[in-house]
């Protein structure tokens, strides 16, 4: 059960946003700058990103619905579901680039910790072709579900068990991003 | 020296800020809401989950410019910085509230995992006269702190040694908040 009030049957981070709107807004608005703006970086990669760190966080919802954006980037075919389990279970071995690869380690490193980053962490990344944009993004995204992480689950919100039930949402969030669905302009709960 | 080309001299997540506008934007605006956004919570009490989240991740900029924040809300005494050193060295012995001193506890467990956050902290804080809606930003600036702490951190940005170079940093927050500030409207780095 939730920790506070929170809608019932409504999952994760969404329950939240509900919660407090005024919050919600600037939240929305960092992921979909991160996942979904301009970048050199795909969308399924960055999405990746957020996935593994919240793998490492443990954080159900984020890292199955992220997982789950991930591969809608891709496809969404049953291969991409695979590919990013793939990812999450040993980015090492997993098929990505090797500069991906690099990125990914920078990430788990800001999941433990901003100083656990080192030189040469971001000397390898530099060296697989990574640009300064695209090290700062990693760190920031790996930062920001760090952030959301401990939100969904600081909360005790309700995470639906199914894998199926993170496909739809997936399906949204890569293609139709993160900005503010109408239900949401009002807060649900009483404050 | 920074991982990536940050403007020199430019202290702490400023640097960061400048280097990507388009992130700071909402990061900032979450901020301005979670810390000097209305609340039943102080700017004071809230400033001090931020600084006590902050110097258990060990973040020198974060920690001793909303130390300063804190200290400045109280009125920028000799005795107001004393108080949030004494708030971070034991939140538990220091002068708060019964109320604060649970949602510090709260606090402290997001930083470790949002899973570490128990019904039993909860009520603790239920019965201290905490509502939901304090709960809910208890948790949120802790988890937000968990963010830029790492951003600020995994960017190895400059970060003044000296207490002295915050205090007039923890004045503008208290007293002008968090708003982008004209010169971060153009990136510095070349991306």
């Amino acid at each position: 059960m939730p920790h506070i009030a929170l809608e019932q049957g409504v999952p994760g981070i969404v329950s939240a946003f509900q919660f407090r709107p005024e919050t919600a807004r600037p939240m929305r608005e960092l992921a979909e700058i991160l996942l979904r703006g301009p970048n050199t970086l795909s969308s399924a990669e960055r999405e990746a990103i957020a996935a593994v760190v919240s793998n490492g966080n443990e954080c159900r919802f984020c890292q199955l619905s992220h997982s789950a954006a991930a591969a809608e980037h891709r496809g969404g075919r049953e291969a991409d579901y695979q590919w990013i389990e793939q990812v999450k279970a040993n980015p090492d071995a997993a098929d990505v680039s090797p500069k991906l690869k690099t990125l990914l380690r920078i990430a788990l490193k800001v999941r433990e910790g901003g100083k656990k980053v080192t030189a040469e962490d971001v000397a390898a990344a530099r060296a697989q072709g990574a640009t300064d944009a695209e090290i700062h993004d990693t760190v920031l995204i790996a930062a920001a579900f760090s952030m959301y992480n401990r939100y969904v689950d600081g909360l005790a919100t309700f995470q639906p068990d199914s894998i199926e039930a993170y496909k739809p949402m997936g399906k949204r969030m890569a293609h139709e991003g993160y900005a503010r669905p109408a239900g949401e302009q009002q807060p649900v709960a009483r404050r």
